[in-house]
């Protein structure tokens, strides 16, 4: 399986899907809405919606329910993006070379896009119970999952903590780290897997299972990227490593080093991938995916 | 009825429900519990979810249900203060004689507290599903109302359009205008009563219904204040009267005139508790708290 070509057509594929749940009218709120299509459409991997697709499809899923909550979960996604950028959090003046938002449009429409957006995902999360075929109690669990996994409980309790830390300068110890990776990056990864399942009808077993496996591949993927900002290449990663050390940067490789790090790394991705095929369902581009994504060198 | 001892009574059963519903756990995330906790019960008159309530039952419901939708709509007029008081917005430093949240916790807390009380708003009206008794169908519902009413096409999309106005110094129209009271104040408003008629299982009609009455209300609401702010009697008021004119606010007043002005409250109010009136289930209070709303002197 050629897994960099495979990926890329799902992206596109995942792009159409978010693109086309962003609101496209006219009225005097006008600019929110290309401040909205401005943020989500400024490039991204759409690993998030790809790895929820590619859940339903493991446990059977095979209509366009899912579809909504892809879009949704790159809007929750990417509000927490624009909010990061924000002067009052990381103050960043570009994101993959354009524009952050608050740059674009200014601090005002910073804060509100990111509150737009994340108000929206809602919306079109919610409107999958206008799907054909829609199978209400699935689809409130899918939406149970999304708010859940992205509020003080999931991605904002992760954000809370990391941007205390750093504002405040506290020391970071091992559970803090393990803490912010496991909601900030984590969350959102389970979601995105969880929701796939439970929109294909996967029990409440599978669901934590699956919960699991996302827990697992989300840490092993921000371990990954502390170890190769020690020591990925500079040509491959399309940015500069060393960039933890300079900045001060408590990282997974600060407490167990770069060698029991990548051990880590191994026994995650490995207990992750066992979990997933005790499953009696299959979709081994999504094996694939996971390693990918965790062994990737950018 | 003493309508003003009647209203405080309920302001106080109203508070309790919204207090029973903030996050009270322990956590590396702590402070963000602290925050959200702070600003919530920073005072406010808990207007929405009494206005909801009533509603609720004025069309014969009875159980609990209401209340995570009671709290889920102060979160969210709340976290809309929250972002509004930052730098980057009002720049506000205390609100009914207290810091602001961004003052008392920083401006990245502020932020994030405005995220984390949006988000959890939503956890916590989805929690109604657990309700005994509940019916999902009329859960779903009222959620859809209040996501719809919250966002681009409600709530922040008033926002937008004022911040932008300002910020641009953009000459305001009186379309514009309207477009912003019916939005920014209305769409919430609306929301609480829509979302009352809807648990309690009213008609897709009846909730039109209601929707018309509380957009009505919402607009004379909004006039009035206005009003207040050229001939109100500040000791009553509490606040100085004047700042519409002195920070060249363009208001109903300006367009209209001040006689007009309250032509047009008289106006709105009549035919909202006329077409109240119209629905075949009765709450007395409601009607009497309708016209003290709007016919208010603070």
């Amino acid at each position: 399986m050629d897994i960099k070509n495979e990926l890329a057509v799902r992206a596109e594929s995942a792009e159409d899907v978010v693109c086309r749940f962003l609101p496209d009218v006219e009225g005097f709120q006008g600019m929110i809405f290309d401040a909205m299509v401005y943020s989500v459409t400024a490039g991204g991997k759409r690993l998030r919606p790809i790895l929820m697709n590619e859940t339903y499809v493991m446990f059977g899923g095979n209509t366009e329910v899912i579809e909504p909550f892809m879009a949704a979960i790159e809007m929750i996604h990417t509000y927490s993006l624009v909010h990061d950028d924000l002067p009052a959090m990381d103050n960043d003046m570009l994101r993959r070379g354009k524009p952050t938002t608050h740059v674009a449009y200014g601090e005002a429409m910073g804060v509100l896009t990111g509150d737009a957006l994340l108000n929206y995902a809602f919306e079109t999360a919610l409107d999958a119970y206008d799907a054909p075929n829609a199978d209400p109690s699935t689809i409130t669990t899918a939406i149970r999952i999304l708010a859940r996994k992205a509020g003080v409980f999931g991605m904002i309790g992760g954000q809370v903590v990391d941007v205390e830390a750093e504002k405040k300068q506290m020391e970071v110890t091992e559970d803090m780290l393990h803490f912010i990776y496991e909601l900030k990056t984590g969350a959102l990864i389970e979601a995105s897997m969880m929701i796939g399942a439970a929109l294909a009808g996967a029990s409440e077993e599978e669901i934590e299972q699956i919960e699991s496996v996302a827990s697992k591949i989300g840490m092993a993927f921000q371990i990954q990227d502390d170890i190769l900002d020690v020591e990925g290449d500079e040509a491959v990663l399309g940015k500069p490593v060393g960039s933890d050390e300079r900045n001060h940067k408590v990282t997974y490789v600060t407490f167990a080093g770069i060698d029991k790090s990548k051990q880590e790394v191994k026994r995650l991705t490995d207990e992750a991938i066992n979990e997933l095929n005790s499953i009696p369902y299959k979709n081994e581009f999504l094996v694939e995916l996971l390693n990918y994504l965790v062994y990737r060198d950018n």
